[in-house]
C-alpha cells in the first residue's frame, strides 16, 4: 500500500502545503515518524516535534502557523486528530486479514441462520434457533447460546459467551472472554440462614454501535420480559460488572473495573472512570462524570455534575476536603492547643473579674 | 403450560379469594402484568398497583386487607415473595430447554466417569480420572482438569475452567468464564531483585449448594493437602478474587468485584458488598457486614458488626465522620479564625492584667 | 518417590543433625507434618511447633539453637524458606503429570511452527504464521492468534486468549481466561455526542519469566510499532487491568484487581497491593510501594516511597490522618465548643475593658 500526500489529502478533504507527490506507506507518532510516514499535530505540547520530525507529511489544523521552517509536507484540516483517526481506520481495514468462511471443527445448530460474509472460527459454538446478520465474525471458542440474535457487522472475539436469548445489535464489538447474560445475583434469605436462588429469567439487549472490552460481565434481568439494556453507542472497557436489570444510557462511557449494581439506570453521555462503584436501584442523570474509584450510593438528579469520593460529591470540593484531610494530624494538634489556650485565656479573664 | 389459580394455590398451600378457575400462563411484575398472568404483592410501596393491575391473580400476604375494590383473584400465603419465587422456579424448570446427551466434538479422558442424565456440550473438555455425579451439565468450552470430582445436579456453564484436582459439591452453579484452581500468587524475593515462583500444590474445595458468578477466580492452596475452601451455601457474584488458602464460611454472600487475600478465613453468614477488599491472614467473625468499597486490614473478632471505610469501622460512625470530612475546608477556615481570635483575645486579657 | 534426609540435604547443600537415613515421602507445614514428611522453620512465631511436630525432618537456619529437646532430624541451611521452596519445586516437577503431544481435535494453521516437547490440548487454536519455541504447553481452549511468537518453556493455561501479533517470552506462565492484546479503550468524541472507535493497531510484548494470573486483561498499544510492554520478571495476579501502551518495569509485582490506565510507565521492583488504581500518562519511580485500594493520580518521582490513600501519600501519614478522620464528629463538636467559649471569652474580655 502506497499513497501520495495528495491522495490522502483528498480522502480527508484537506489542503496540501508542500510537495503533494511525497509517497506515504505508514502512519506514526510525530516524535517517532520516519521518511515515508505520515503523522499529525493536535496537542500544542507536541508542536516542537513538527520542526524536527522526519515524517514525510503531517496533518495539522488549518489554523496552524509554523513558528520556524519545517521540511514535512502539511495537510491542513479542521481537526487533525479526527483526520488521523480516519486514516488509521482506513489503514486498519486494508491491513486486517479479513477472515471469512468456516474453520472446522465448529458447531452450529440446524435451526440457526447466519447472513453473508461471515467468519466462524474453529471451536465456535452456535446453538439452536440463532439469527445472525451479514458480515458477522464469530471467533474461535465463542459461545452463542440458543435463540440469540446478532445484527450486521458485529465482531464476537474469541471466547465470548452469549447466554441464551441475548440480543446484540449492528456494528458492535465484544472482546475476548466477556460474558453476557449470566444469572443476576439474586438470592432469597431463608429462616435457617441459607439462601434460595431466585431464578433469573430475563435477558440482555445490546443495542447498535456498542463496544465492550475483555472479560466484562453483563448479567441478565430477573423477570421474563425484562432486559438489562446497553443502549446504542455505549463503550464499556475491560473487567466491568453490569448487574441484572441495569440500563446504561446512550453514548455513556465506562472505564475498566467499574461496577453497576442491580436495577440502576445510568443516564446518557455519562463518563465513569475506572474502579467506580454505583449502588443498586439508582437513577443517574445525563452527562454525569464520576472520578476514579468513587462510590455512588444515591441517585444523581442534577445532570452534568462532576463527582468524586465515597460517597461521591463535587470533585473540586472533594479535592479541597482531601487537602485538609492530609493535614488532619497537624490540625488536631492545633485544636488541642486552642483548647489549652482558651482554657488559660478564660482563666485570665476570670481572674480579672475578681 | 396452563394452570388454574386453584392449581397454583395448591402448590403454594395458599388460600384462594375470588375465581379459582382463572387460567394462568405466565408470571409478571404487578405493574406490567396482563390477563392470564399471575403476580405478587410483597412491598407495601407497590400496593397501589393491585387495584389497577390486569393480572388474573395476585399472591398476597394472608394479612392483606384491600382498601379498595380489586378485580384480580387473590392467593393468600404466609410470604408472597417466597411463594412467587417458588412459582418462578417451577416455571423455570418447565421452560428450560433441558439439554442432555453429548454434542460432538467433545473430549473425555478414558479413565473418567460421568453419572446419569448428563449434558456434555460441544468442545467441552474432561481430562483423566475425573468423577462426575448424576444430572450434571457441562456446557461448551468448559474445561475439567484431571482428577476433578463433581457432585450431583451441578451446572458448569460455558468456558468455566476447573484446574486439576478441584472438587465441586452437589447442586452447585458455576457461571461462564470462572476459573477455579489457578496458582496462588506466591513468589519468593531473590537477592537480585527478581522473584522465584513458589509452586502451588494445593487444591480448591467447593462444597454443596454454592453459586459462583461469571469470570470469578478462586486460586488453589499452596501446600499439598491444603485447600482453598468455599463452604456450603456460599454465593459469590461476578469478577471476585479468592486467593490461595482462603476459607469462606457457610452461607456467606459476596458481591461483585470484591477480593479476599491469601489465607484469610471469612466467617459464616457474612455479607460483603461490591468492590470490598480484605487483607491476607485475617479472621473475620460470623455475621459481619461490610459496605461497598471498604477495606479490611485487620481481623474482626466481634460478630455481627456493620463496617465501612478503609480501614473499615462502624458504618454509622463512618458516615458521621464523612459528613464532617465534606465540611473540612470550611472547618479549617473556622479553626484559623479561632486561632486568630484567641490570639487577639489573649492580647486583650493580657492588657487588662497590666 | 522416597528420599533419605541425607539425599535432600545434599540437594540443598545443608548439614544434617540427627538421623540422616530417615525416609521422606512428602512435604508439609510444621504444624501438620506427620512421620515420613519434611517441613521447615523460618518464622520464629512457629518455633513452638518444632518441639512437637511429628515430621521426620525439619529444615532450619544454621543459626537455629533449640531451646528444648526435639525428635526430628534437622537440616541446617542458610535460608530455610528458600530451601523448602526448592524442594517444593523439585517435587512439583516429579509429580506433575507431564502432558505432551497433541490431543484431538485441535487446530493449527499450516504456516505455523512449534518446537520440541510441546503439548497442544484438545480444542486449542493456533492461527497462521505463529512461531512457538520448545517445551511449550498450550492447554485446551487456548487461542493463539495469527503471527504470535512464544518463547521456550512457556505455559499457556486453558482458555487464555492471545490476540494476533502478541509476543510472549521464555519461561512465562499465563493462567486460565487471561486475555492479551485486546483493543485499547480509545474513542474520539463526535459532535453529536457519540464516539468513534480509534483503531488499535499496536501489540503486546511479554518478556521472559513473567507470570500472569487468571482472567487478567492486557490491552494492545494504539499505534503501529508501539507495544504495551510487560518487562522481564514481572508478576501479575488475577483480574488485573493493564491498559494500552502501559509499560510495567522489571520485577514489579501487582496484586489482584489492580488497574493501570493507558500510557503509564510503572518503574522496576514496584509493589502494588490489591485493587490499586493508577491514572493514565504517569511515570511511577522504581521501588514504589502502593497500599491496597489506593489511587495514584500523579507521577511519582522519588523512588522507594510507600504510599496509601486516594490520592495516595505517605502510608504512615495516611494512617495518622485516618485516625483523626475517625474522630471527626467529636472534633467538630469540640470546635463548636471552642467557638462558643471564645465568643464568651471575648465577651468577658470586652466587659473588662469598659
Amino acid at each position: 500500500m502506497e499513497f501520495t500526500v495528495n491522495q490522502l489529502a483528498s480522502i480527508l478533504s484537506g489542503q496540501v502545503k508542500g510537495d503533494g507527490s511525497e509517497k506515504i506507506t505508514m502512519l506514526a507518532k510525530i516524535q517517532d515518524a520516519k521518511k515515508g510516514q505520515i503523522s499529525f499535530l493536535s496537542n500544542p505540547k507536541y508542536e516542537q516535534f513538527i520542526y524536527t520530525t522526519q515524517a514525510s507529511a503531517v496533518i495539522v489544523s488549518k489554523d496552524f502557523v509554523p513558528r520556524r521552517e519545517l521540511s514535512a509536507t502539511l495537510i491542513l484540516v479542521d481537526d487533525p486528530y479526527i483526520s488521523f483517526t480516519r486514516l488509521l481506520e482506513e489503514y486498519h481495514k486494508l491491513i486486517s486479514f479479513q477472515k471469512s468462511g468456516v474453520e472446522q471443527p465448529s458447531f452450529m445448530g440446524e435451526t440457526s441462520v447466519i447472513g453473508k460474509g461471515f467468519y466462524r472460527g474453529a471451536f465456535s459454538y452456535i446453538g439452536n434457533n440463532v439469527k445472525i446478520g451479514d458480515n458477522v465474525k464469530i471467533y474461535p471458542h465463542a459461545y452463542v447460546g440458543d435463540n440469540v440474535v446478532i445484527g450486521n457487522d458485529t465482531i464476537i472475539h474469541p471466547g465470548v459467551k452469549l447466554y441464551a436469548d441475548t440480543r446484540v445489535g449492528n456494528n458492535c464489538v465484544i472482546h475476548a472472554g466477556t460474558v453476557i447474560g449470566s444469572d443476576g445475583f439474586g438470592f432469597a434469605p431463608q429462616e435457617d440462614g441459607s439462601y434460595k436462588t431466585i431464578p433469573q429469567l430475563g435477558t440482555v439487549i445490546i443495542e447498535d454501535n456498542v463496544a465492550i472490552g475483555a472479560n466484562t460481565v453483563i448479567d441478565c434481568a430477573t423477570l421474563f420480559g425484562d432486559a438489562t439494556i446497553i443502549h446504542k453507542g455505549v463503550k464499556l472497557d475491560n473487567l466491568i460488572q453490569i448487574a441484572h436489570n441495569v440500563e446504561v444510557g446512550q453514548n455513556t462511557v465506562i472505564a475498566a473495573q467499574s461496577g453497576i449494581s442491580g436495577s440502576t439506570k445510568l443516564g446518557e453521555n455519562c463518563l465513569l472512570a475506572g474502579q467506580v462503584g454505583v449502588a443498586g436501584h439508582l437513577v443517574i442523570a445525563n452527562n454525569t462524570s464520576i472520578g476514579a474509584q468513587s462510590g455512588i450510593p444515591k441517585s444523581i438528579k442534577e445532570p452534568g455534575q462532576k463527582l468524586m469520593g465515597y460517597p461521591a460529591f463535587d470533585v473540586m470540593d472533594y479535592f479541597k476536603a482531601y487537602a485538609v484531610f492530609k493535614k488532619l494530624p497537624e490540625i488536631y494538634q492545633r485544636i488541642r492547643e486552642l483548647e489549652s489556650n482558651v482554657q488559660n485565656g478564660e482563666g485570665k479573664s476570670v481572674s480579672v473579674d475578681q
